[in-house]
């Protein structure tokens, strides 16, 4: 059995998406941020790093955290959602490795810039709005001759990357300029595992 | 034959230590960052968000960018420096997506705000000094009780994460109050094709 740690946030999604979209079954185990949770010592034992998603596989006895290593993992373990060709298969992998190190960690400084941070620093807005362009538009390019990330199939770099999209769309951090990028979002959200995957857990509601 | 387009920088650092580490014969093409040839059209053909590094395999016809992802190509390729048992593999994967997504990221932004920002502005280098801390902080805690971050053997994840830790030195982002991971990182060090790696391209001297 599978059990994910995991709450209401991009990098969690991107778990629960995947475990929807391959139909394994497994266990939620809400861990809430907002509450602290991921700084309880029960938690810091399966991520020292006190962060989620995490995912334990009693079959195999694996534990993981990182987003990206648990999409690589599932994708192993299932034959899915990564190509089997060659080129194909690097292709979904450079793309999955583009979104976890160049892009999300991007986003990130930015919610935390734009939305978050006490005071609004001006230098540090400006850099993460260009630097999460530039990461947007280059996806824009990759994506005005191909149907998804790594050709013609969904793959792990899909669901790694709107994970992200999904919160970038939330919190007003618009890329409908970039149209290829557009549509490949609007198609991802349209697959019913994703409209699962994104309610799981249910996002907080009220004060 | 291997092609890597690469500079005297962290992210570079870990493909050509892994390139000589495994003995691959390959031809390095410097792309000049400081010249800003990252951002000519020819290298945009291979890497369109314009980073270094990126390695082309003509054997096989697979070009990549990501250091990430060039690591586990190159382990993939030759079946060394990951290991082969299921769980010490995954650890290795794990430990290496760390360090993509979670500790290169904000060291590079630690680097941005502390050493290359115009103006000093005080909460984004307090919230990187914090956040790099941190990451130290989990792997040292983590090498407290292995040789190596996947446990007994060498793997890509010791080289993407040296990468950084030998940038974190040379910047003054001292770690030597966290023993293990001092232990670990001068071990490292040591490594005759770590020596070579990180002197690939020449660093730029002088004005
Ligand atoms: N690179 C990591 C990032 C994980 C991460 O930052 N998770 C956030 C939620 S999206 C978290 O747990 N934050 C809690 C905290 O920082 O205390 C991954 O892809 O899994
Ligand atoms: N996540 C990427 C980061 C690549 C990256 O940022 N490379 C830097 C050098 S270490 C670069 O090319 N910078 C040039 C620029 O930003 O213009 C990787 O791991 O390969």
């Amino acid at each position: 059995m599978i059990t994910v740690f995991t709450d209401s946030s991009p990098n969690g999604f991107k778990v629960t998406i995947a475990l929807e979209e391959l139909g394994l079954p497994y266990t939620l185990e809400q861990i809430n941020l907002h509450a602290g949770e991921q700084r309880q010592s029960s938690f810091l034992a399966i991520n020292p790093h006190g962060r989620i998603p995490v995912l334990r596989d009693e079959q195999t006895g694996v534990t993981l955290f990182e987003s990206s290593a648990i999409l690589l993992y599932l994708a192993e373990k299932t034959g899915r959602l990564l190509p089997e060709a060659l080129t194909a298969r690097w292709e979904a992998i450079k793309w999955l490795q583009f979104h976890s190190a160049s892009m999300g960690p991007i986003l990130g400084q930015r919610v935390h810039f734009e939305l978050f941070a006490p005071t609004r620093l001006r230098e540090a807005i400006d850099r993460y709005r260009s630097l999460s362009e530039e990461a947007f538009a280059t996806l824009d390019r990759h994506l005005s001759s191909r149907v998804f990330l790594a050709g013609d199939s969904y793959s792990i770099a899909d669901i790694a990357t709107f994970g992200w999209t999904h919160i970038a769309v939330i919190c007003g951090f618009g890329f409908e300029h970039h149209r290829h990028l557009t549509r490949w979002h609007d198609a991802v959200a349209r697959r019913p595992a994703v409209g699962r995957g994104v309610m799981l857990p249910a996002p907080a509601t009220g004060p």
